[in-house]
């Protein structure tokens, strides 16, 4: 079971996830997001590197608000923060992991693989080492299939290294950047904005790895 | 935050949570169960019980499956068994709370309601203390509120009560237990089966507690 939202981090884990053998069944959530153009990335890289399947599951968290990327009112920030900045989607992981969790038990699979990372992040609490743990330690108590035996494994292989260190090996797997979305801004093509705090990340991480970005951006 | 389903349990609750004094924000999930009109249900409860709000969010958790609850092909067991039951919904609590969470971190609301039970329950695994507590663990590492010191506390009130114990104590509350349903095929307007799993806890329970039993039921 694969969590993959249509942008370069999950895209990397899906290829080595396949990569070290496994059939992949790759779950993308579509929960109102702005950038809604990473879910029609998600469904290209599943079909590139292989994944055995791919699905997406719709839960409206414009109901709840409280981030920029799920309240139209509130503007995506095209200056960097020191604070956890205002795309925090309150629960997000949590939500999509949870998700996660259960269609793999349906399908009698224990491995859970989630791109996210501790290192060039954008400071949210649900993608600390920490919480991976925890997240882990109560789904082990959560279901059926746990309490049989078959103990549920969370691997967030991206969890240490750097973007830069994240694209050189996703180079390295095969995968083809330019059919991920990172922006959390993209237009309904897919094309980035450019200064939103992904697109800075991402466009760092290409330039520390000293690989082309094939990222399509909006403005010159 | 009170999640509130339509049933004995959450009902008993979300009366227990307003009478100590708290604004409660009602949610329910529509995921696709079979025993749709626990969410009618849900909506007379939180009305009659005074809760602040109500609001129900949708998702399709029949794309998954796997239960005799979101898949129309697994009858529900009307037998009593000694293994976990074919209703059992794969992580079915965890995504409720994670939605919960969200909700409660928008809201800025540092309590959360779940009336799990761990005495007179179907056996489910996310139903156990054990779970509860590793639940709030892991919320507390995951939420921007968490992280700025704002607490998450997660409530079980009837975690160690008897089905008769929480009868008594919903009547003492005023709970109606006439508007709530627990039937796992209730009919499309509410009426009982009077056999499945929750049927049988239920009607024990009125007995044991000595309490008439306000069930509507469809046969005799």
């Amino acid at each position: 079971m694969v969590l993959l939202s249509g942008g370069l981090d999950s895209a990397t884990v899906l290829a080595q996830a396949v990569h070290q053998g496994y059939a992949c069944h790759a779950l993308s959530v579509d929960y109102g997001q702005r950038h809604h153009a990473e879910l029609a990335a998600a469904a290209r890289v599943a079909q590139a590197l292989g994944a055995a399947q791919h699905r997406v599951i719709h839960i409206d968290l414009t109901a709840f608000g409280g981030s920029a990327l799920t309240d139209t009112s509130i503007a995506v920030p095209e200056q960097p923060t020191s604070d956890i900045p205002l795309t925090y989607v309150p629960a997000r992981n949590t939500i999509m992991l949870s998700l996660a969790l259960a269609w793999a038990e349906v399908l009698q699979a224990q491995h859970i693989f989630v791109g996210v990372n501790a290192v060039d992040y954008s400071g949210y609490p649900d993608c600390r080492p920490e919480y991976v743990a925890a997240f882990e330690r109560m789904a082990n108590l959560a279901t059926k299939a746990a309490v049989e035996g078959n103990k549920l494994h969370l691997h967030a292989p991206l969890q240490y290294l750097s973007k830069a260190e994240i694209i050189s090996r996703g180079v390295q797997l095969g995968v083809d950047y330019g059919l991920t979305v990172s922006c959390y801004q993209a237009d309904t093509e897919g094309r980035a904005c450019g200064v939103c705090d992904s697109c800075r990340l991402r466009r760092a991480g290409f330039e520390a790895a000293g690989i082309p970005d094939p990222t399509r951006y909006r403005t010159p």
